[in-house]
C-alpha cells in the first residue's frame, strides 16, 4: 500500500510578506472607475468602505508588502499548512501523473478565507474602525471574519445569500457563536434590499445583492468599514501566503508543477496558490500551465464578457474590468455557493485575458463523483467548490495515464466539506442534480453592462 | 494584545510505540470474566469478536507496544497534533494560570477517535478481516472507523445510537461518504434490536444498546470482526499518543501541568491524554493532580458503582469491573452523546478507585458557556464533550485566580464542534436546556447489576 506523503514547514517559515502580482505583470491593471463619472478614481473615492491600508495595497506596484507581526502571530494557529503528495490517489486512478495539492482546511474556519480575514481585521482595527460589514455566499468568508472579529474586538454584520441562510443554517450559528450578527440577504435593512424585496419577493439573492447591502450598510457609518472576501487585488495578494509556501513545499519533494490547478468564484484561493508560480513565469524563472476551473452555472471566465462592470448588483460599487456575466446575473442555486459570483477579480481576469490562465468549466455532479473518489483515496472530504478543483486534476492526472506521460499536478484543496454535509447527503440520495446553463438570462445580464468608453 | 502560542513536533517524533499504563499499576487489573461462567476469559473467548493482535495488546502487561509503520504512516496525515498555551484565554479569564490544551480536531474526522480507528481497522485487514462492525453514539467514532475503512478496503456496518441519528443526518452522510452503512439502533437487523422495539418502540436508543447489536452482527459471520471506540485496554493504549506528544510538547514550553483534564465518556480521550503523565507519576518521577469531568445526566464515576458490569444492554458482553449506571441505564438526549455510556474505561475505573483520578460532573448549559468562551478567545469552537473538558478547565483557572496563584493546567481538546451545530444553534436560540437527573432510574438500573462473587 502507498501512502500520501505530507511537507509541512518550520513555523518560522511562515511568509513575511505578501506576493504582489501586479509589479511583475507586462501591462498594468487596467484603471478602476467611478460609476458615477466613468473616470479613474483615487484612494480618497474608496477611503469611506475601506481602511487606507487596505487602499494603498489595492493600488501598489510593490513586489511585496510585509505581513503585520500580529497577523503572522494568529496566522501561527494554523499556518504553516501542509502540501500533500495524493500517491493513494494517484494509485487509485493509476495514473503516472504526480499529484500535490496544498490543504487550507486546517483553518479553524475550515478554509483559506481567514487568510485576509485576519489581515482586513487587523487593519480595521489599527485604524479606529469598530464594526466591519461583509456579504457571504456559502458562509465561509463570512465565518472567517467573525473569526477575525472576535480576534480583535470588532462588531461583524454579515449579509448572507438568501439561499445560502437556508440551505446552511449551521453556518449561520457558526457566525453567532463568534459573536457576529446575519441577515439574510436581501433584507429590509436596507435600500438595496428593499429594491430588490419589493420586485422579487422570494428572490434567493446573489453575491451582487449581499455586497450591495454590506457596501450601503458601510457607508452610513463613520465607525464602520466594509470587508470583501475575494475579488479586490489585496485580497488575492493576501492569499498568496498559500502560493509561497507551496513554493518552498514543492522545493521539499524536489519537484516543480508543471500545472497548477484552483476553483474559482471571486478567484482568491485560485490566485492566492497560482500567483507565486505565475510570478515565476512572468519574470522567466520556470515555466507553469495554470488552470481556473469554474462551476457551469456561473461561467464568467468562459462564458462572460471582459468588460467593465460593477461588483454588485445595485451598482453601487466603482467599475472594474472583468469577466463577468453582467451585474444583474443571479446564478442558480447549486451548492457550490462560494462560486456563486457574476464577475471575476480583475487580475485573475487579466492573466485569463493575455493567456496566463486556462479556464475550464465543469457540472456539479462530476464535481462531487470526484470529490467523494478523492475523499476515499486521501481520508479528506472537500468542500463543493474544492471539488472543483479536485475534478480538474483528476482530469489532467487522468490525461496523464491516457499519454501514458508523468506531469506534477498541484492543486489547492480550499477548505474541507464538514459545513457542506447536506449537499453530500443530496448527492447520497440522488437529489442533487445538474442545472441547466440559461444563455437567454446571462445574455439579457450582459446587454446590461454599462457602456465605457 | 496577547496571542496564543502553539507547539509542534516534528513528524519524526510522532510516537513509535503505545504506552499500557497496566506496566505500571501497583495492582493488576480486575479480570474480565465470561457472562455465563462468571470466570475469568482468556484471549479464546474474545476471538470470535477481536482480531488477535487486540485481544494480545487488550491483555498485555508490556510497558510499550511498537506501533506498525502503516498505522504511523496514516498518522502523519495530521499527526503531530499541535499543543497551544491558551494565552488569549488566559487574558480574557485574568488569570495567573498557565493554560494548555492539545487539540485533536486537526484529524480528517474532526476528534482523537482516528488513532484507534486506523490501528484496528490495520489489524483486520493483516487477519484478513472483511468486514467490521461497530456502534457510534455523537458519530465521531463510526465516522472515524468508516475513514480507517476506506484507507485498508474493509467494509464497515455502522450501529448509530437513534437520537443521534436523528439529530445528527449530516454524521450519517459522512460516513457514508466514505463507504459505509449506517443503521438506526435499535434497529430490525439484530435480535437484540427487534426485542428493545418490541418492549420500547420509540426508543431512542444508547450505546449500550448499539453495542449489543453491532457485536451480535458480528460473532454470525467468520469474516467479520468488532471493533469499539473507547473503554477497552487496548483502545486506550491507542490514544497513548496524545500524551507522549503533549510530554514533549510540555518540555517545548519548559513547562509541566499541575493538572490534567480530560471528559470521560467511554474514557479513551481521557486515558490518551492522562495515561502518560499518570505513569510518571506511577513510577515516582513526577506529581501532577488529574481530573476526569464527565456529564452530570450520565454521571457513573461520580455516581455509579464501582462494579461488575456488562458493557452492553442485551448482555453480550463480558463483565468488567467498572463504574457503572448499570447496562440498562439510558441517559437522556443531551448533545455530548459521546458521554452517553453507562460505564467506564475499567482502567479510568481504576485508577479513580484508587485516587490517582479525581472525578466531577457538570450540567451541558455550562459546558456550552465555557465553550463559546474557549471560542471567542482561542478561535476553535469544541465539540460538546470537548465543553466538558473546557469547563473543567476553566473552573481549575479561576481557581488560581481567587487563590492568586499560577497553576499549570492541560486539557484535551479532543474535537471540533463542526458537525454538531445544531446544538450550537439550539443553545443560540434558548432551546438547550439542563436536563434533570433520574435517581430513581439509575437505582432502578443499579439493581440489576449482575452479581459476582
Amino acid at each position: 500500500m502507498t501512502d500520501q506523503i505530507k511537507f509541512l514547514l518550520d513555523e518560522n517559515e511562515i511568509p513575511k510578506s505578501w506576493y504582489n502580482i501586479v509589479a511583475d505583470l507586462p501591462d498594468p491593471p487596467a484603471p478602476v472607475l467611478h460609476p458615477g463619472t466613468g473616470q479613474p478614481i483615487g484612494p480618497d473615492d474608496l477611503a469611506p468602505l475601506f481602511t487606507m491600508a487596505a487602499i494603498m495595497q489595492e493600488v501598489s506596484t510593490e513586489r511585496t508588502i510585509d505581513i503585520p507581526e500580529p497577523v503572522r502571530n494568529i496566522y501561527r494557529q494554523w499556518r504553516p499548512s501542509p502540501l500533500y503528495r495524493a500517491r493513494r490517489l494517484e494509485q487509485a486512478l493509476d495514473t503516472p501523473a504526480r499529484i500535490y495539492y496544498k490543504y487550507e482546511g486546517v483553518s479553524p474556519t475550515g478554509s483559506h478565507k481567514p487568510n485576509t480575514a485576519i489581515a482586513q481585521a487587523f487593519y480595521c482595527r489599527e485604524e479606529g474602525v469598530k464594526r466591519i460589514t461583509t456579504e457571504t455566499g456559502a458562509g465561509q468568508w463570512g465565518s472567517s471574519l467573525a473569526l477575525a472579529g472576535s480576534m480583535f474586538g470588532l462588531e461583524i454584520e454579515v449579509f448572507m445569500v438568501r439561499v445560502s441562510y437556508d440551505q446552511k443554517p449551521y453556518r449561520r450559528a457558526f457566525m453567532e457563536s463568534f459573536g457576529a450578527t446575519c441577515h439574510a440577504s436581501p433584507s429590509n435593512r436596507t435600500e438595496s434590499g428593499k429594491k430588490i424585496l419589493a420586485d422579487t419577493p422570494d428572490s434567493t439573492g446573489s453575491l451582487g445583492i449581499a455586497i450591495s447591502e454590506a457596501v450601503e450598510c458601510a457607508a452610513q457609518r463613520d465607525d464602520t468599514k466594509y470587508a470583501l472576501g475575494s475579488v479586490l487585488n489585496h485580497v488575492l495578494m493576501h492569499q498568496t501566503v498559500v502560493g509561497q509556501e507551496a513554493l518552498r513545499q514543492m522545493e521539499m519533494a524536489d519537484d516543480y508543477p508543471d500545472v497548477v490547478i484552483g476553483c474559482t468564484g471571486g478567484g482568491s484561493n485560485f490566485a492566492g496558490l497560482a500567483f507565486p508560480f505565475i510570478g515565476r513565469k512572468l519574470r522567466g524563472e520556470q515555466t507553469v500551465r495554470v488552470v481556473a476551473v469554474e462551476p457551469a452555472n456561473c461561467p464568467s471566465l468562459t462564458r462572460g464578457q471582459y468588460a467593465y462592470d460593477f461588483g454588485d448588483t445595485a451598482n453601487l460599487t466603482p467599475l472594474v474590468k472583468m469577466h463577468t456575466l453582467g451585474s444583474a446575473f443571479v446564478p442558480p442555486g447549486f451548492h457550490a455557493g462560494g462560486l456563486r459570483y457574476h464577475g471575476m477579480a480583475p487580475l485573475v481576469s487579466q492573466l485569463v485575458n493575455t493567456g496566463e490562465v486556462e479556464a475550464v468549466a465543469y457540472q456539479q455532479v462530476e464535481c462531487f463523483e470526484a470529490g467523494l473518489e478523492f475523499a476515499k483515496a486521501e481520508g479528506i472530504l472537500p468542500a463543493p467548490e474544492a471539488n472543483h478543483a479536485v475534478k480538474g486534476a483528476l482530469d489532467e492526472a487522468l490525461r496523464c495515464k491516457a499519454e501514458g506521460t508523468s506531469r506534477a499536478i498541484l492543486f489547492n484543496l480550499c477548505g474541507h466539506g464538514y459545513f457542506d454535509m447536506q449537499a453530500y447527503s443530496d448527492f447520497a440520495n440522488g437529489k442533487l442534480h445538474d442545472q441547466p446553463y440559461d444563455e437567454s438570462e446571462v445574455a439579457m445580464a450582459l446587454a446590461g453592462l454599462p457602456s465605457v468608453a
